[in-house]
């Protein structure tokens, strides 16, 4: 096989057969195919396209490209959950220990922050001692004890994706559909769960602007992961604004803490609301949603979610104690309110806006070796849509120092304006229909 | 200037400021963008195109890469001539002394043979002693002297070139027309002439297959010519069988030499009575192409063309005793008949295939560096259309041995057939016209 003749047929809006797509991926993981000529194959699929057999075959042979958990060990439906990303969206931290609480048992790799958006993994880690990386038997074993592990990725899954996510990062390539999906549902086939719940986000705080795309893409992963043999749930998530009020590392804990203890925001309880029982039916565990939906109630109103969190903290090395004294997270020194400086309510422009501020701050990557800050943050007094008076609190900051504040806030105000009309707002969530 | 905002507005069928386009050629030149960027550009601009002002800034840039050549010590208007490729193709061996015996002055930098199609270079290296190298102030020298000097590329012309065509070749992204245009002029303009006469050609012997695409491709380079200041001439040349009779380096020697001692191919002598009268008006010379070719036929008819041939050879410490002796020529030890298996007429299906015969023979290339032997190669003794009785002789081979004759054949073979009916055959040469 000739890896010329792959990239002319792509051009030239062919069909790339099987045969072909494995050798590409194998041969590049390999090291026998330069970048450049990956790099070229790259922007003929993103301005020619790939089917949805070609999709399945690049994501699968991308999935067996490195290791393949193995979570047989453990009883039950695994079900993981993954998000295409957003501004302060904590929801795994509190989605995770509601559905192991009912049952489920949930085996979860997840990533760091980068740009804009937030990383589980970086949340977790500003909890004193936590430790997110597990040994495989100590992984296996945690979700079987406490019904639930969240660690970052361990072994070696999908170098191809990788390699390949690192070539698309640099080539313009990035904003593709199928390569999208394939980047995300590879790693989620080796990560061994068998059933996977989606959060897909759009919006000026996601990566997808169009609701119309962000189905796209969930419409293809989801068929991908059936063709894989998979349980497969989709929600779509409006990224407009950021979700709930915190967003920064030992912020987030705290507001999925409070939404464990029972205290959450609108917006993050119409999130929890649809996945959860999205989570719990695919885990065997209800045969209905609004089933699902009174266990996950019981769940927390009972204390029972909260505890499967505290033995999730304490399995990982982590100080439990954080659950009830917050001051045991790390804190910022500098503390900045931002006011209303007219009558209105808040219009949110650019929600990945009001994400760089955690850059600004020291608390976002802007590359992956980057070190990051995890006390620093932002609280939103004010949502969109709300209505302010002149001097009202909009937002308070968490800063290391002056200087990275008010750069903060000027971002924060680049980033929205206070107008006369009450703005508009999208479908905040939906599950996407089979 | 960020590279990747240049992949991506080109991706999205944006149009490159001249800044882009500048800052792309030479940031790559100087290695500052890796070639993997490179390819990902190239493959947008195969698949999303470029405006005429784009390719004209892109060839511009590349021709400025490097030296450029400055001719002015010569006096007149200089003249060069370029073909898009063929096989056997041995116009350029022809009609420069022609031109030269008519007063223009003719500094021509030539390539080599690659794939199915010669070069001039290696024909004239198998006239022996012949020096294909001379100094900048040789080759000048040489053309204010004899009215013509023909050598292969001295200086670092266009460097930008040399790195976007071996990258091109590797990455699925050499037929392009903008690409093919801006590659060919950003040599023409280095190499310093104030006239260009361009030979494209189309057919199954040459890299443009359809007429159109040819027609399209001097159409852009005339443009970029005329924008940069050059006078600029096109012809459009059917390739669908080789130019002449004979194919190899030597042999083409021999029948250019014939050409100038007036005993010419039918489809030669038409190539030479477009090819040169351009030649001659485009230098000044005359002011009719009619005048021209009436000065063509003198200069060949006296022998003051032959002569100009003699003398550039001679200049060049070639030996000049070849043009009345051919025996002084490389001569292939392996002699081989083709005959004809049936009644009928000849038709060439594949001259590209023809062409591939050289290769088998060890008289052409498949990789730049690789050495050929300049003696080997075929004598057509009957052409397209041609009638002919079994038994009747089609081909003569000369090969080094037995075994690369008979693969010779049998490559030959494949590549034409005889018919019952004539077959059709195409326009052969024709004037673009402004």
């Amino acid at each position: 096989m000739d890896f010329i003749h792959i990239i002319e047929k792509k051009r030239d809006g062919g069909k790339l057969s099987k045969e072909e797509i494995y050798y590409f991926i194998s041969k590049y993981v390999a090291g026998e195919i330069p970048d450049y000529q990956v790099a070229a194959l790259l922007m003929a699929i993103y301005l020619n396209g790939c089917d949805d057999e070609e999709t399945y075959d690049l994501t699968y042979s991308m999935a067996y490209s490195g290791d393949v958990i193995d979570l047989s060990a453990i009883p039950g439906i695994k079900v993981d959950k993954h998000s295409t990303g957003g501004v302060g969206d904590k929801v795994t931290l509190i989605v995770a220990p509601v559905a192991a609480a009912c049952g489920v048992p949930t085996a979860k790799m997840s990533g760091r922050g980068l740009g804009f958006t937030g990383g589980t993994i970086d949340k977790l880690e500003s909890i004193p001692g936590f430790s997110t990386s597990l040994t495989e038997d100590e992984f296996i074993s945690q979700v079987k004890d406490t019904g639930y592990a969240l660690i970052g990725q361990t072994k070696d899954l999908a170098p191809a994706d990788k390699l390949l996510y690192a070539l698309r990062d640099v080539t313009g390539t990035v904003g593709c559909v199928p390569l999208i999906a394939s980047s995300i549902m590879s790693k989620k086939i080796a990560a061994g769960s068998d059933a996977i719940v989606l959060e897909v986000t759009h919006g000026t705080g996601a990566f997808m602007r169009e609701e119309e795309k962000a189905r796209e893409l969930a419409r293809l992963m989801m068929d991908i992961g059936k063709r894989a043999g998979l349980e497969m749930r989709a929600v779509i998530t409006d990224m407009n604004e950021p979700l709930g009020h915190s967003i920064g590392n030992s912020l987030e804990v705290i507001e999925a803490i409070e939404a464990l203890k029972g205290n959450t925001a609108e917006d993050v309880y119409e999130v929890m609301h649809v996945i959860i029982p999205e989570m719990i039916v695919a885990g065997g565990k209800a045969d209905s949603r609004e089933e699902a939906w009174n266990m996950a109630k019981k769940a927390i109103s009972s204390g029972r979610a909260l505890e499967c969190f505290r033995s999730m903290i304490r399995s990982q090395h982590g100080d439990p104690g954080i659950i009830d004294d917050y001051s045991l997270l790390p804190e910022a020194p500098y503390h900045m309110d931002v006011t209303a400086d007219a009558d209105g309510f808040l219009k949110v422009n650019d929600c990945a806006g009001i994400g760089e501020c955690l850059k600004v701050l020291g608390g976002g990557r802007l590359t992956k070796e980057q070190e990051i800050d995890l006390s620093v943050g932002l609280e939103m007094r004010v949502k969109h849509q709300d209505e302010v008076k002149k001097g009202d609190l909009l937002l308070e900051i968490f800063a290391r120092n002056k200087e990275e504040a008010e750069a903060a806030r000027e971002q924060y105000l680049a980033s929205v304006e206070i107008t006369k009309e009450k703005p508009e707002k999208g479908t905040l969530i939906y599950t996407l229909d089979d």
